[in-house]
């Protein structure tokens, strides 16, 4: 079974639960839940960190390995607050700790600090050992912009303008997939400046091709997308083995097409790049120059999960 | 290093750190941290269970063993919020799948069905194939008692009388530890009929001994426990050994003298007994009836985590 297989049906399940829960706003399939408690709603969500999946077995070793796992965990799960709007409250981390890993101390320390450095404190967690490689399981929650609420993946419409923000591809190969900003600020200062214009957010972990699927798919249009705007990292030189790589980390958002001139960032000064537009339908492609069409749904990293996945 | 080495020092590191965040009203240190969102206080925890630390290897094997995972790891969780005297709002929950692993599917609706039973929706979650073991983080969200608050393990008074709900010891041998039941409508009306008189709490995850001892420790007390008061399970032979063995998830209480008539639960009709009292002074010991004291700290289940551990 693959990945997104599991999540499609995670999804399936939760519409046809007979149980309904009026406090949860958002269940699963999208960056975050989002849950009402008392009067406030809240961001909710987990993301994982496997030495030798997410991150390098060689690049954990020694301390500075240590403190690289740490802020990319942290990073990962702000990651799904930025894409939502939100602003982090705080955070959980679980840890499996394998038998031979002397850094158990530093590695909470590690957390810690990258917590509190995106204002996101480090309230508790749970430490076991483990046979397997070391593992984190960061939990993270956020407030939602107070004025635009969590902006969700469903909401583009046909006509929208599809955005991204910073430079993507190649994220794995030059390094930068340890080293990314969360995009908290631009998050919420896009939610600032377009309010209600802003109308669907997601954030690029998978590859830009298969993470604007899945926005196109929550709101139910197409996306298509012209390569040749695509603000590419430098040194990449095939783009389609670069996007698929995924761990970009930037945000991809739709507006509508009256917000355009809105789309412009000063503090941080990110650039942020009209990529595409929605238009009615379903899928999501790039178009190149050549006007051949390439399927974005394609592009991207998917987990495989258990010995029945065939790909 | 021992995992109640890193526990503490965290504990450290949080009372010392230079941030304040006047949102979070219990940081690491109790069975959750407790953090207000808007008027709202919530209660936050997270736990692991992974395959052959926590249940057997053997028992994971084939559909009924997804099953009993999936609800262990829930039921710990929920143990967490139990202890607070809260009630489930909400789970996230963190998946590690096996390369041989063919039943992800399965345990991800199992882990959604025994959410809803208690009470406690899964909205969310993060699927990760791994080279480790199967392993589950459970991130529980909570609501304390309405009118009690959220019931912390500081509070505790010289002259409390210590009391804990069900039976104790051998949850392991038994095969207890695979279906208990979280004490979680105990909790609540232990809350609703002491209210102030509850003065701390904590679930025993660790051995009685081990978490009586944290209880003391986190109110700044000494616990007497009587070995002949202790309820203790069926075809437990020798005390030590068998409480030693942690995994009772039941509650151990510490409530004002007063309310001794009180500690009778009909709804559920789960058994209170009181086994002893707080005095002044530090640490938890357990009395024999032939006089002799054995300390209660040293009675549990520890984790090593990493090499330096020596014990």
């Amino acid at each position: 079974m693959r990945e997104t297989e599991l999540v499609d049906q995670i999804e399936q399940w939760w519409r046809h639960r007979p149980a309904s829960d009026a406090h949860v706003l958002v269940g699963p399939g999208d960056d975050c839940a989002v849950v009402q408690f008392g009067a406030q709603p809240m961001l909710l969500s987990v993301d994982q960190l496997v030495a030798g999946r997410h991150i390098a077995a060689a690049e954990v070793a020694g301390e500075a390995g240590v403190d690289r796992v740490a802020r990319k965990a942290m990073a990962r799960a702000l990651s799904d607050i930025a894409a939502m709007g939100g602003r982090p409250a705080c955070a959980l981390a679980a840890a499996g700790i394998p038998g031979g890993f002397a850094h158990a101390s530093l590695l909470a320390a590690r957390l810690a600090c990258w917590a509190d450095h995106w204002g996101c404190p480090l309230i508790g967690g749970d430490l076991t050992a483990t046979d397997g490689p070391l593992s984190l399981a960061i939990t993270v929650v956020g407030w939602p912009h107070p004025q635009r609420g969590p902006v969700l993946r469903a909401g583009a419409q046909p006509g929208d303008l599809v955005a991204v923000t910073g430079r993507v591809g190649g994220a794995v190969r030059s390094g930068r997939h340890g080293r990314f900003e969360p995009r908290l600020r631009e998050g919420a200062r896009l939610c600032d400046l377009l309010g209600s214009q802003l109308h669907a957010m997601i954030d690029l972990s998978d590859g830009l091709g298969l993470d604007a699927a899945r926005l196109a798919r929550a709101s139910g249009v197409r996306i298509e997308l012209e390569v040749d705007r695509i603000p590419m990292a430098e040194q990449v030189d095939d783009w389609r083995s670069a996007i698929a790589e995924g761990e970009d980390y930037e945000l991809c958002l739709c507006v509508s097409p009256s917000a355009g001139p809105l789309l412009r960032l000063d503090d941080p000064p990110t650039p942020v790049s009209v990529i595409g537009r929605v238009r009615a339908g379903a899928g999501c492609v790039f178009r190149c120059p050549d006007g051949t069409e390439q399927d974005g749904g394609a592009l991207g990293w998917v987990h495989a999960l258990g010995p029945t996945d065939v790909q």
